[in-house]
């Protein structure tokens, strides 16, 4: 089976708990400004996982299908919220809520998702699940959701902090991309019924490709094309971002490569991007976000060594290279 | 005792509880600007009905503790996201939150808040609290939520809406102030271990109550005066805010004196409003107004009567009528 496949065998019933979520909010505005991003379609890479995590310990994908919604309810919740916060205004190729309802609607859209988000993982009682994996489920997901707006935090405060050691920069992206995966792996191996072991191999199997995700959303953004990325060459230099490859250039260059590189970041602008990536070549820095992504993947695949052989460890090992092979 | 006695009389506890959930977020920024609110200092109502619910219908103040912190946290979480929303740039004697640290900053504390607020009712497993319980809580402080962002929705559409009926009205006001209030008592109620019956008599009381309070707020606005009120006489007015002065007025008045209150209105100044009062007056909107408050709060009283004479059922009551007394 492709990835695609996998992604879209259960796209259809997560929608549906999604849709029902949101049905009876009230007024249209509200209701209509949650649903936009819903509407523009993403990839359900996050429900496919805590679903699969589910299966792939002997669990039911049905356990698992309200929690699975709810993820990515957070995970919407989240692309307003920051879209807000960073003015981005295009998100799954439509204009930003914010745009199209301007910012407090797009707030109250955001917190209406969070909201629903909660409700969906209770209504997992209606399909006969035991209370207190429900509760640990909710534990998992609701831990995630601070770290979310703790690494989103950092990530703003590192825009006027020069020095962000990898340490620091690892910590921001586990906290801001990679906990919500790991919630979403931790808490369907939970309703799944999976045992401790699984459990925590599933959570960190899902820290480790969220970690992969971002870390080679930074090297894509200086090896890809335009067309790929949907975006041009380098745009996290002329953001000024701190991605892995600054992170490592500013810890392993020269003091004059380090002041050239902080001065071309300063600039937001895209002129000096060739001379950014030159720089980050000199001390290894593409190659090395590279050799990170694809180590954190292999780590992550040998977790799922100690699970039963199953389809949906297949199609769990597949994901984990999905994050490496896609292009944006 | 007094009612000031009353809500002090929990709210180191609550305190606490807060300070404990909030104590680990990170970065400092972000601690900061969730703590400010809180530290600035609230009444502490909503805490202290869900603590007295529980003890009311014959449970444990420890049980109810950590969601009467919960409750309180989404209290503030709402008032943080209202004020950018509204751009208030005063709260509780203090520049708003959005005004010291940014719109970015005050979504992602709002948010902090928000999900810390699902952590601490969750953290109640520690007290010892039956799992069954907890989801029942959680049920409805989610279900709060989601109708504290319809509210605001609500509030926010009536701006452009000239015709705003009593009934949309009360529904507005019952989503965006009376749910919560409703969801104290009632989590309250539930973790207490009440009957049905009770925790029904319980949840009506709160929504009665959180009627009043808004209710008593629109009144306050042009009887008051700017001491006691804290900002000028007839601040509504000037904003230009549907409310249930407003409401009445329309429904009741000449097609002449509904064309004079919208213009005046739609000024959003505050020149007219002594002729705004006097068309109030006219058509006794601010009695009726003070009629509906009082009413409620009476009805609110009454279903108290279902449950045992208990020093907190009398601070319930007490309560109740706080609701009318206070001068802002």
């Amino acid at each position: 089976m492709e990835v695609i496949g996998i992604l879209e065998k259960y796209s259809e019933n997560v929608q549906k708990e999604i849709n029902a979520a949101l049905s009876t909010v009230e007024p249209e505005a509200l209701q209509e400004s949650s649903l936009h991003l819903v509407k523009a379609g993403g990839k359900m890479i996050r429900p496919a996982l805590a679903i699969l995590s589910a299966e792939a310990v002997g669990g039911k994908a049905e356990d698992a299908m309200k929690t699975a919604a709810a993820v990515e309810l957070i995970h919407t919740f989240s692309l307003i919220h920051d879209d807000i916060m960073d003015q981005d205004d295009k998100r799954r190729g439509q204009p930003s809520v914010h745009v199209l309802w301007g910012d407090a609607m797009a707030i109250l859209a955001g917190d209406t998702l969070f909201s629903k988000a909660f409700e969906t993982v209770l209504w997992t009682e209606q399909d006969g699940v035991d209370s207190q994996m429900i509760l640990s489920a909710l534990q998992t997901v609701v831990d995630s959701c601070v770290k979310i707006c703790e690494g989103q935090a950092s990530d703003m405060g590192f825009a006027e902090q020069l020095e962000v050691s990898e340490e620091e920069y690892l910590h921001m992206i586990y906290k801001k991309t990679a906990a919500l995966i790991a919630a979403a792996t931790r808490s369907g191996a939970i309703l799944g019924g999976g045992t401790k072991q699984q459990v925590e191999a599933l959570t960190e199997y899902g820290k480790l490709i969220g970690l992969a995700f971002q870390i080679q959303d930074d090297y894509l953004d200086v090896v890809s094309d335009e067309e790929n990325l949907g975006k041009p060459v380098g745009s996290d230099i002329a953001e000024g971002k701190r991605t892995l490859l600054v992170v490592h250039t500013m810890e392993a260059a020269s003091p004059e490569d380090r002041e050239e590189l902080i001065t071309i970041l300063k600039e937001k602008s895209d002129q000096n991007v060739p001379r950014a990536i030159e720089i980050f070549q000199k001390y290894g820095s593409i190659d090395y976000a590279h050799h990170i992504a694809h180590d954190n993947v292999k780590q992550a695949k040998e977790l799922l060594t100690i699970l039963d052989d199953s389809p949906s460890r297949t199609a769990l090992m597949m994901l984990a290279d999905f994050v490496l092979e896609r292009s944006h």
